[in-house]
């Protein structure tokens, strides 16, 4: 007898089979006795296909006025699935947005959520109804329509979840579970039972990309721990939550590896090394719109210093001639560029606690005779640039190192 | 400076070429400094293809389900056409019949409006915005989504301009006004500048599918004037209003000349000619949801009497077997059915002060040698029903013989 919500992406309502399968899933967690939330996404490729068609009449597209359109995406699933519950005998109701006043501000098409009322859910789910909300969307103050952006429907379902105090929060997709890295890499690669909110973001930001980053920042800033399951297989998924874990020697040092075969790196050489050098080489570039991911900065011993950072792969050649046209004003003797690189990063509360985790790394590498090129650590992260060709021989070998593909006993993560 | 509230049906707004031509209409509305709220349909075959798609989960679909899956329909066009007057340069905003607040009562599938809160379409016009409302749909008390029926698009349109106290509500079709005929039975039929709401009500409900019947009686009781008119040629259409003229002399006798073939006629030969006779006849063919049109009953001399009613053809064989079992209790001697039957009607509020259209009416018949099977009048009808072979050609000889052929000089109805 417990409140769940749970998250059927766009891919588990793709058609009306998969519907029928998640109605069938929902089913049976009521004959159990529980009550449901269930916040769906549009069907897959209904959102694009709006876009697209948006895009064919104005360009860019109104921001107020998309939302309006792409808010119908998510609004033919709510009514297709309750009707699927009803046809299973299973009472259900569906909600939009507006009508569950999932209130957002008015930033069109990356809204973000400011307060749920959830009264009508309640009274619904008192009266033995499933409740089908449409995920990624909500209404502002002047009761226009708004959307949370792509994987918004993570976000409904966790606000949904907080504000009903729901046990966990189930997220549906495609694979079983957060895997240590990428298996299609890594053959050996093993399901997570578990793991932190923070490691999660750390993965979740370098490229795995299960759940949306804002849907984990809400899950964390509430307290509310998810689920990330298969719609298509039966399995305990992996769950995402607040490090409980009192003793740090009970936690392995990493619980995964992620790497980003986006970036490019650009490198300023000889800059003068004096206060204002770093924003006066960024500025322009983030003047361009261009979003920089690591920045590394090494002080040389004749007052100049080398200043090397990077930005997706598809900004590289604009990036680097923002950053040639002003390199005399820094009185830069070279600017060179790279983006055949990618960026492999270990993630894990428990390097916190635990010294050597760096140099095992980088040993693991030299072992392979995988040349580092940038190095940059945060808290529980620690990333790495190489040339991309290593990408494979580079994951494998830390895979390895740090015991992730051994094969660990179920649940001691959990 | 007028206000007019515009309609665009289904196939006017059909694909993205033709939102693009009502744009280019409305924005010329704009450009000659008229405030311009458009009510659009969903995009031709959109409401068939998601009904389908409702079926397909759950037969008969949850009424409250398939409204809410229905009202995507128009959500897509206002949209869409928002979008496509921006790019012309016109400022135009969108809303639901959620946003609108069109408030209806709670029959889903076929509600009616209560009230709309004009206040926030009167702000957007005051400064200068088009306003695009989604027709068809509204909301109830709880804040469910209700929609108002096939057609309900046009009485979307007649409650806001009748809000709004607009001048006109024009309803754009793809027929360029109300014809004395069907065209196509009647090459000579011919477009009427004008027409009172009755005589509409009249030829709609016999046949005439221009308008919705619901939006006609709506803006009669409004006293709002409808205009029907072409989304594809220019031309002024037909005016559908109150009844103003003073002098009925100024009148023609005939509008119109409607006819359905999709009756199925039922007689009762023989039964007891006594008080309630009627009741036990149609009581149970209504408990069957049996919709019936004409009754004609003739008193006999031996205390007898011949009781006959019709149907909708699809309706005919049932009713036949509901009547058939119970026709001994009436004393009844005989049932006898006839589907091959169409019904003619005459419609003109001028037959009200002229006599003897009536007979002028069975003299064309018979000089055709149309054996007439029932009569039934009303203030502004006479409908006849006759076997279906002589539909083309009781029609053409009506139309001749009331003058509607002849080449009118324009204006003389308006």
């Amino acid at each position: 007898m417990a409140l769940i919500v749970q998250k059927f992406g766009g891919t588990s309502v793709g058609n009306l089979d998969r519907i029928a399968n998640v109605a069938a899933k929902v089913r049976g967690f009521r004959e159990r006795g529980d009550d449901v939330v269930v916040v769906v996404s549009a069907m897959g490729g209904e959102t694009d296909r709006l876009i697209d068609l948006a895009r064919s009449v104005q360009e860019p597209p109104d921001p107020r006025e998309l939302d309006v359109l792409l808010s119908t995406g998510e609004q033919v699933t709510i009514a297709l699935l309750a009707m699927t519950l009803q046809g299973l005998g299973c009472a259900a109701r569906s909600y939009t947005g507006h009508q569950v006043r999932i209130h957002t501000d008015s930033a069109h098409s990356k809204a973000r959520i400011v307060s749920v009322d959830h009264q009508r859910i309640q009274a619904d789910l008192e009266t033995g109804r499933v409740v089908v909300v449409a995920g990624f969307q909500g209404m502002d103050e002047d009761g226009d329509i708004t959307t949370l952006g792509r994987g918004g429907s993570d976000t409904t379902a966790v606000a949904l979840a907080a504000a009903l105090g729901a046990g966990e929060c189930r997220i549906y997709t495609d694979v079983d579970g957060v895997y240590t890295t990428d298996p299609r890499v890594v053959p050996e690669a093993r399901r997570l039972d578990s793991l932190t909110f923070e490691e999660m973001l750390e993965l979740a930001s370098l490229g795995a990309k299960v759940l949306q980053i804002r849907s984990v920042e809400f899950a964390s800033k509430y307290g509310v721990p998810l689920r990330v399951l298969s719609s298509f297989e039966d399995g305990p998924g992996t769950l995402i939550g607040p490090d409980v874990e009192d003793d740090p020697m009970e936690q392995p040092f990493i619980s995964g590896i992620a790497f980003n075969r986006d970036e490019a790196k650009i490198t300023v050489i000889g800059v003068q090394d004096r206060p204002g050098v770093a924003f006066s080489i960024l500025g322009p570039v983030a003047a361009g719109n261009i979003e920089v991911d690591m920045i590394v900065q090494n002080s040389g011993a004749d007052g100049t210093t080398d200043f090397t950072f990077t930005v997706h792969r598809n900004d590289f050649a604009r990036t680097l001639q923002i950053v040639r046209e002003r390199s005399s004003q820094w009185g830069a003797s070279e600017v060179t560029g790279d983006d055949r690189i990618v960026k492999i990063s270990l993630v894990g509360v428990g390097m916190r606690s635990h010294a050597g985790i760096a140099s095992r790394m980088f040993q693991a590498l030299a072992a392979e005779s995988i040349n580092i090129q940038m190095i940059s650590t945060s808290e529980i992260k620690i990333s790495v640039v190489v040339d991309e060709k290593y990408l494979e021989l580079g994951v494998r070998a830390l895979h390895t190192a740090f015991g992730l593909d051994e094969n660990v006993v179920s649940g001691e993560r959990s």
